[in-house]
């Protein structure tokens, strides 16, 4: 995993990327940009259809019910086209959050005209199996649950597997929002079920951002039609259209699809899902004890850190100016992320892109050292943020309650 | 125009796209990918910054009350964006349409839920002034018009100066798509009035695709907030969000801004607007000339001939079968496009991309020895597609009635 002929450095020397994406890709990706492709031609019709194909083969267990529908725009856009496309306009929604992405898939709800109720889990505190089956008991007008699979905002991978149980117990369909987990994280349907996820290209699969996709089973795609309320969004359409005729409705971004598929053969190269989640389990596992070491702390426990990326409280010692250590730190070459917590303060480091344990190792010394420039003699973070950090045990009690 | 160090062929071979975008693009456009940026960080904000002001100076006379807004995905995203979000969800739009892209906005209107008028000129007659003015006079409850600059469908330059004329006399507001146009055909709001317009990366200015722009009156912008049918497609909320933070509201197609940024400076270096249109209005001109040398016959007359693109009647000879024609001029390094006229077969040869008279000399040619190796004798169209162009005359006398 540490061998720098698999995991050179950016090639034109730019920082790395320790972001949830847009991400550092390998230059091979990049390369397949080189070269302009006519979008009704027939060989961009192939490209369109070996990625389609790639991405239902990374479903698994399962995946034989389902179909890809690549969409143009971020993440966020396919989200709103799930949400348009698979809900029916009476339907409603049990949106589960514990971060900003949860928030905006209500508030998405809300701006185009379907029933949801919001369960809030606050910061970072996880949605479980037992509240979602609570609610669903209580409110038989829920016809869908949404769910966030990794939670950027803290970090946190969210328990899909018993939120998935509970929503079939109950007889409702599981949508899931899978933007930064799909590709390094299982999500099989044929052991987690689920209708339909949507992820994007500039995440774990390490392709460069323009675009997502949903995969979807094609029984819900069929009942689609006609339901969403965006002509550029609707899913069904995209998909109809495409199988008609090989190629996207709208203009595709061709390079960006050209840099993906290059990418998704690179994923399978490495050795697909299982690989690829190991590779960042890893990249996580160095930089957590190494930023531990430090005095860092994580705002989660071990149970629900992601291999995506990792939120760290800022140091108590006023000495620490998170401008500044940003700063520092992409002068020594890496490109940090700020936090978005609302209690305290606090930044994350993403732990996804073309990059490997020995990066990892280099973050963490140039985090050392850009604490030493600071002037911080300790990372230790105030005692409010393990206060913060306690609440986490009550989310374990919930879970056995 | 026809010095080959400034236009020089494909570096990896591939055919030029002679199509209305994605369309042959500098290398040094597409090797402005070849890095990775954050999308939060400051130097991408700095970029987007620059795209901004120079996408605004490109407006020119009157330009100085409007602002850009970019925005992710392709061009029908961004129509449907400003449909949303200038049109109040009480207002009503008068749509103007000779083809497909008129016809979609009439869609996109129904689907978010717009109300609308649809003066449906068919295939390819231009909506005129005078229509403009009885169809306002009729309805009071139209609000907004909506034109398309260049309809790519047949090719036609659509006279928006006298549908603004048109619009402003009776007291309404003008909306125009100039996805094909914008960059290469003056469009000056000190000397066409409009309140906002919509393009794309990946058109006359050369980029690659995965997002356009809005160029809009500040004022009206202001006035779009809490309007949008959708959150993805919100531009004052897309435009909020960049005003306050200078980053875009969700993830953004970076490397694809990295190439519109290295094409709208090279697009500065060549002259501007003025330049620009005057190496296509060359490409088609040298185009037209010489295959109508070999018999073939244009949908438009000169009046209405875009430097965009242009509709071509295929032979009536029997030998001629489009789909071998376009393999043949595959093969010889060009790749052209189908027709998309209802009443008589037509294919399409595009002006715009990184070429000059030189390149449509060797289309030419490739055209007359794909004719050869179809043993088509002569291009001369069948009687019904005169007859078809005779009604442009039609056009005329609407005009002066």
């Amino acid at each position: 995993m540490t061998d720098q002929g698999n995991f050179p450095p950016p090639k034109l020397g730019e920082p790395y990327l320790l972001t949830p994406g847009p991400l550092t890709t390998a230059y091979e990706v990049k390369e397949a940009m080189l070269r302009d492709w006519g979008s009704w031609d027939a060989d961009f019709r192939v490209m369109t259809d070996e990625m389609r194909m790639r991405l239902v083969a990374m479903l698994g267990e399962g995946g034989d019910d389902f179909t890809c529908v690549p969409m143009q725009g971020s993440g966020s856009y396919l989200v709103e086209a799930m949400l348009g496309s698979f809900v029916p306009r009476d339907g409603k929604v049990l949106v589960l959050a514990n971060g900003a992405y949860g928030l905006r898939a209500a508030k998405t709800c809300d701006t185009i005209g379907r029933a949801r109720h919001l369960l809030d889990m606050g910061d970072y505190m996880p949605p479980r199996g037992a509240d979602v089956a609570r609610i669903l008991a209580a409110d038989p007008a829920i016809t869908h649950v949404l769910a966030i699979h990794c939670e950027t905002s803290s970090g946190i991978l969210n328990p899909v597997a018993e939120i998935s149980a509970a929503t079939y117990a109950a007889g409702r369909k599981l949508l899931i929002d899978s933007m930064s987990a799909f590709g390094a994280v299982p999500l099989e349907p044929g052991k987690i079920r689920f209708e339909a996820m949507v992820s994007s290209a500039n995440k774990c699969i390490e392709g460069v951002p323009g675009f997502g996709f949903v995969l979807a089973r094609r029984s819900e795609l069929e009942a689609a039609k006609g339901r969403s309320h965006s002509l550029a969004l609707d899913v069904h359409a995209q998909w109809e259209y495409m199988e008609t005729t090989g190629q996207w409705r709208f203009t595709p971004p061709t390079h960006v699809v050209a840099a993906f598929i290059e990418a998704l053969r690179m994923h399978e190269a490495e050795g697909g899902v299982a690989a690829r989640g190991a590779r960042y389990a890893n990249n996580r596992d160095v930089m957590v004890a190494g930023m531990r070491g430090l005095g860092f702390e994580t705002l989660l426990d071990e149970t629900w850190l992601s291999p995506i990326i990792v939120t760290f409280f800022n140091p108590a010692d006023p000495k620490f100016d998170f401008a500044r250590f940003y700063e520092l730190m992409k002068d020594k070459g890496f490109i940090i992320y700020p936090g978005k917590l609302t209690v305290v303060d606090s930044f994350r480091i993403g732990c996804i892109g073309r990059m490997d344990a020995a990066v990892m190792t280099r973050v963490v010394e140039a985090a050392r050292d850009s604490l030493g420039e600071l002037g911080v003699a300790s990372a230790t973070p105030p005692a409010a943020a393990l206060e913060e950090r306690a609440k986490l045990a009550q989310a374990k009690v919930r879970e056995t309650a």
